[in-house]
């Protein structure tokens, strides 16, 4: 997506151990305006794809899938990390091994909000080892929905998550693909979008 | 508002402890289209505001910050609870304590998101006792910002949080005020709201 890649070009800090920086417009501030044209993004790469319900995480997915939500005309359901009060013992759990944090949390969704007859498009903001996803793809096939594919904002398709989630046959597509990034020369490579050109 | 009672009345479950769990349609699952009459009521409410950027924080009310903000057309910024990787050390925090999940946290944001510049309109889904948005208005006076008010989906007003922060002259709008629930009655009686009739 030929927008978002030119805003990472623009706004988007590279740090040391391939660390990205979008937070002055997606992750921390949140730019609505470009959040908008990626929610119609995903809804012109999923249009077909029969979607009844978005799966996201939290924190940083749910604006985003908020947003998406309003094309697909579904509800949004997302993740929780921590177990609090005002979640019922009856939900689907999935351990997922955080890099940023540096630790394994669980995440759970309540198993009133996920079934046999829906189809879930997972939304997300960054795909990197992947296992946010992997731990949502995980609870979707638990609770028996289809996977009918899954939207990420951001992928290092250096790492290893994206090359994994697609062997595991899911439809997964990454608006902005960053094939390497120079800390030094302050450089951002992105893989070639098929899209861009539809 | 009418269509917020309506909805908690039919999809709100009451339960021990004065817990009303909402998530059917507010912080698990989110009803988008619900969601987006909430941010248009809350432009209706603060389109006089010159609101320049919305503050929320994760988890639950960034999707309704994000749909809000459309009608704004500001940006949103979320607190963040845990520090992560991604922040830099140069924020603003605020110390948070969590009848919910029984614990006190630390709330961040990231000091070059807020400033002397900005009317900062809060938003967020429930309030209580009011330490979080406690929390994020202090945050606000320290970036020097104006607070142009606080939006909120449901306030306990059984709870002190509503009156505290309007004592402390934050313009408030809760568009649901609970004023008492009875758990075995399964019934709820809302404060009349004076802009049902404007």
């Amino acid at each position: 997506m030929k927008l978002l890649e030119d805003r990472i070009r623009k706004n988007g800090v590279i740090q040391e151990g391939n660390v990205l920086k979008v937070d002055s417009f997606l992750n921390h501030q949140m730019d609505i305006d470009l959040i908008n044209e990626i929610g119609k993004e995903f809804f012109r790469r999923f249009s077909d794809a029969g979607v009844s319900k978005i799966l996201t995480i939290e924190a940083s997915g749910i604006g985003i899938a908020c947003i998406a939500a309003q094309y697909f005309h579904v509800p949004v359901v997302f993740a929780k990390k921590n177990k609090t009060k005002n979640i019922a013992g009856d939900v689907f759990t999935a351990k997922v091994e955080s890099f940023t944090h540096g630790k394994t949390y669980d995440i759970m969704v309540s198993r009133q909000f996920l079934g046999p007859k829906d189809r879930i498009l997972l939304i997300d903001d960054f795909l990197a080892n992947g296992k946010a996803l992997e731990g949502l793809a995980n609870i979707v096939q638990e609770s028996g929905a289809f996977l009918a594919g899954a939207g990420i904002v951001i992928e290092k398709g250096f790492q290893p998550g994206g090359r994994l989630l697609r062997e595991r046959g899911i439809r997964l597509e990454s608006l902005a693909v960053v094939e390497s990034m120079d800390e030094k020369a302050g450089e951002l490579i992105f893989r070639q979008d098929p899209w861009d050109t539809l």
